[in-house]
């Protein structure tokens, strides 16, 4: 790490001009969660292995800035040449710069790897003491990364409609009357899943997520697709052409921005279909109904603030920018009747691995630690002695359930890194363990695994806590009390355009009540074989969750949890789908919404205090494990079934 | 109404420059709720009488903005000359009067009547097309308003210490503290409410609202009081002065602020306290741990841009103006231990009122009406003939409440206009009957009544439904799923630091289930003898429930409710103190905080529906009806005890 840092600083005194500090950004070109190994800048200059943080290295002080999920992680990972920040008790990373550098510093950032919203605002901060963001012409980073992972030549595939449920022509054209209605002469697309969204394409240059290092520029009357032509087969040449898709080198989005700003960009003209055969400047369109004038119609260029990079950004007039969010994130959140189909099938084979899972991690605990297992409460005093080779460890265990997840139909891969987490580590929110270094399960310890798979169909998302020895009373009502959050918001109703921030706090009352609370949102979107994490709209506590409601047809998570450092940490996690409530009146004419359950497994009896449940909520968990019996049992051996029914007796207080 | 918008409409036309609408907020000169009889200028021009409305007058046409406590009432009062706009469903003022007035027109508006968030708010929707807001010379609807009440000279009262709890000296010190904190020279306090409380003054200028017309300054080592001195006692006087304050004329204030500005303003010098003896250029107070230079050090004044009058910032250089939240109003709301002691003494009295009332009125019901009554679910099919002389009416009844009230000791009056609402007018949620016109009792109907009095020692308001016959399965369900959002709101606990939007919710969860819900917030501060609605906070959607944290020692209500337009309505109100809450943990080390219920009165047995109700919300229920008995019985009769007795008997599933 020293030398790294070292070189930086070199690099930095070097620059023109001279750097006071440099960002390094988690984040690729695209501003995404995930990033490919060759983009883990953050990640080798820091060590800190989360998926979200913030690297500031100034000529005398290193620094890391990252979230809840996350402290103890980093706390663990980072050496003592760095600072950790925590985000949310310590200063903002704007702050702290603004606060801290000198006067008319200079602070360098790789505008690729920069949002528009967040370059915005760090010079919003920097304007008191007339601090400048500078721009580096290279990524400093790359220049010192020695042995760098090699860019990967992955193909693209077509994600065939059946599973997509849309076809790209009709989602070319909802984009095009969306253009027309904001005046937007063309729309530049960084974000990865909206670019595989968009055209029914997926890819592997993402571990965990499938999509393809590209951008896409869409007009009116064309459409770009940019990527490394080496991952593009005839096959796919075709597809695009017939889709009036131009492909072109993915470096060539940049020069193609400047010719858009310019009105120059020229591609393969697209026939309209017919309701869309109207010349644009013909049109006057009337916003809230006020009148307006001709002039400066449909010369915008739309780009995400979120999404966008600055260096993308910086190429169009700023004049001339409809900075606003996607409209593909909302579309693309809001899943179509196969899409839902396809997610809620793919949950159903998903869960038949977990309870595989459950049953074969009950019967090693038994017979490897003999520990009293998955139904009775016994201490793990008797640990049985077992040999090395027999060992069971965060790691083995989470191999096994990839496998059982490997053998169900269309899985592709795991949607995101597997925590499995014994005891004390199952309080790191984010936890991935690694084969050399990760714990033992130990019978007297909690056990957490939050994991999920890519199936063509759908994307999971799952978090069970289970004990198979003797759980401590505190570790009762913690698990009951994230249990009856879990419930309280599954089963909440709620009007038309209530968003995310308001619904979070449902989640948290239960836990809120004995003075225990988690430092994570409490759901996030989830694609359909796409990113695990996908917004717009999320439920949280965060402002950014009051920015879109919650609408029919959307996924959700329901993930509360309760940690405790450096003893146990418990969360419950399924996958919720938003649809229109049946409820008895409709007040306001609003419309009501509700959640649907979809994802299935038990709930582990052993760990909830039943006296601290409801009656809406006991019959909300009978009829749960009921459904999740007649759901699973197609896909479970005899054995495998008389465990889930035991697993699912209904219960009563 | 149509001679008084005839005569506007011509005073508009020969104003210069001619203005092409008018605009008539509800407020007086110091954004006040409720105003007195000589500044309700919109209802004079409208005709419509509730708190909240703004009304907008073109050459064409009259429209009027409320809120939906009152559409159903702005509907009944408003002429056909009048088009009512549905803050929430229609569009807003701003954006209506961008969209329908012409591209650089002129719009009027008293800039005495308006708040320079409100003046801001329009003129940036103005912008796009080059209209412009102008300040009158003259209010026009004085101009035209013919036997305007007079000026009332109403003497300017002492609150004493020992109700007060805190000295004027304290308050004055705390405040130039905040002054020195943000560098201003001086601070305008333009809400009546404050001036009262910080100068520990009470008066009776305006109905329900204990608190003088008159305006205050302060600055470092002075303060000034802005009212009619024709109000003033030389007793007054003299403790002005002891305070180091200086009584100016009402009108002087429009100078002195002009002089403050340019640090002209000379009063009577204070003297400090010991600790403030510094000389303010002399202190460099470090922000965030920013470097700051000593440039532009105090010069700013501190104007408060809800409650600041356009008129009065008109006066001050843009770039010397601090435009945030004045101290006094969290000050004000965070009460000090007398208070708090004065605020739970005077809601046992007033609680005892209400039970006098609720007795009384059973015994009515049943001997005019022949209804089953309090306790008895009979249909009211034999009601009683009775003379029209024993008639029991809206008004009949809340006279006397009113009259309970009165004979409690330390009573001053009532704080705000009753609601007394049979049936149908209950669903009208500010509701004001009026003797001629108001409905009789009606055995076979829901009964709401909100109310509150002024006591020396504590303002109070409480809402209770009731009814003496036989209530439809509706009702009930209606009435226990307001009941479970008020209980289970109550009953929260939250970590320091949430806002009341984030709890608002929780009154509404149990509604949405059904699809109910309301169109009101859900809780509101409320004074020491002073105004019945006051802020930073509150427990609502609206987006200004997010600017202000709930805090330990403030008061809320807690008020949801259900409305059924030309049927019913329901609502439940206790006023809560804000507590530190005893978590059995403390995650984050945020400290938790609950409430604590200080308002008196059963809840009607007979509208509950006990199986929708958990065992929690059945326990709070159980004990606070127990708790009831206890503290109401020092003020009741023997029969009155019995009756209580039997409404608060304990209940079970």
């Amino acid at each position: 790490m020293e030398d790294t840092l070292d070189a930086l600083r070199s690099l930095m005194a070097s620059h023109s001009p001279k750097l006071d500090a440099l960002v390094v950004p988690s984040e690729d070109y695209h501003q995404s969660e995930y990033v490919s190994a060759r983009d883990k800048r953050r990640q080798f200059v820091s060590g800190f292995t989360g998926s979200a943080g913030l690297a500031l290295i100034t000529m005398k002080e290193a620094l890391l800035w990252t979230d809840g999920r996350y402290f103890l992680q980093a706390a663990k990972e980072l050496s003592d040449k760095w600072k950790l920040m925590r985000i949310g008790e310590d200063p903002a990373v704007d702050v702290w710069m603004a606060d801290n550098l000198p006067k008319e510093a200079a602070i360098g950032v790789d505008p690729w790897c920069v949002s528009v919203d967040t370059a915005q605002r760090w010079e919003r901060a920097f304007a008191k003491k007339r601090q400048k963001l500078v721009e580096t012409i290279k990524d400093l980073v790359d220049e010192v990364w020695k042995n760098r992972p090699p860019l990967e030549i992955n193909p693209v595939i077509i994600h065939p409609l059946e599973f997509a449920g849309c076809s790209v022509m009709d989602k070319l054209n909802d984009l095009r009357e969306k253009l027309i209605q904001e005046k937007a002469r063309g729309i530049i697309i960084t974000a990865l899943d909206e670019v595989a969204w968009l055209y029914n394409i997926r890819g592997s240059d993402i571990s965990y997520c499938p999509v393809v290092n590209a951008f896409a520029i869409v007009t009116s009357n064309s459409a770009f697709f940019y990527v490394d032509r080496r991952k593009v087969s005839s096959e796919i040449n075709s597809y695009m052409e017939e889709n009036g898709i131009e492909v072109r080198e993915y470096a060539a989005v940049s020069s193609d921005v400047t010719l858009l700003a310019s009105n120059k960009l020229n591609g393969t003209h697209v026939e309209l279909k017919n309701d869309m055969e109207i010349n644009p400047s013909e049109i006057e369109i009337t916003r809230n109904g006020a009148e307006e004038t001709k002039e400066n119609t449909f010369d915008l260029i739309w780009a995400d603030p979120g999404s966008c990079c600055y260096a993308l950004y910086s190429k169009l007039d700023t004049d001339k920018v409809l900075l606003q969010p996607s409209p593909l994130a909302l579309a693309k959140a809001i899943k179509n009747p196969v899409e839902l189909e396809g997610l809620k099938n793919a949950h159903i084979r998903d869960g038949a691995a977990v309870v595989q899972y459950l049953v074969w991690l009950d019967n090693q605990m038994q017979e490897i630690y003999g520990a009293s297992g998955y139904f009775l409460e016994g201490l793990g005093a008797n640990k049985k002695k077992h040999s090395e080779s027999r060992k069971l460890t965060e790691v083995t265990a989470s191999d096994k359930l990839e496998s059982f997840r490997a053998s169900k139909e269309n899985f592709r891969g795991l949607s995101f890194p597997t925590i499995s987490s014994v005891g004390p580590n199952a309080a790191i929110i984010h936890y991935s363990p690694h084969a050399e270094t990760c714990a033992e399960f130990d019978p007297d310890k909690i056990y957490l695994f939050d994991s999920g798979a890519q199936y063509v169909d759908g994307t999971t998302d799952i978090t069970r806590t289970v004990h198979f020895g003797k759980p401590s009373e505190h570790e009762k009502a913690s698990y009951t009390a994230v249990l009856k959050g879990h419930i309280d918001l599954g089963n909440a109703r709620f009007p038309n355009g209530t968003n995310g921030q308001a619904l979070d706090i449902l989640a948290r009352v239960p836990l809120w009540k004995d003075g225990l609370d988690y430092r994570h949102g409490t759901g996030h979107g989830i694609g359909s074989y796409l990113n695990v994490h996908e917004g717009p709209h999320m439920i949280s506590f965060r402002p950014q969750a009051r920015n879109v409601p919650l609408q029919a047809s959307m996924t959700v998570t329901d993930e509360p949890g309760y940690y405790e450092d450096g003893n146990f940490g418990i969360r419950l996690e399924n996958v919720l789908i938003i649809k229109k409530a049946d409820t008895k009146f409709n007040f306001g004419d609003k419309g009501y919404l509700s959640f649907e359950h979809i994802t299935w497994a038990p709930y582990q009896r052993k760990l909830i205090d039943l006296s601290l449940l409801t009656s809406e909520e006991i019959d909300w968990l009978n009829s749960y494990h009921l459904k999740c019996r007649d759901i699973l049992a197609p896909f479970l051996t005899e054995s495998e079934k008389a465990w889930l029914n035991k697993a699912t007796e209904p219960v009563s207080v």
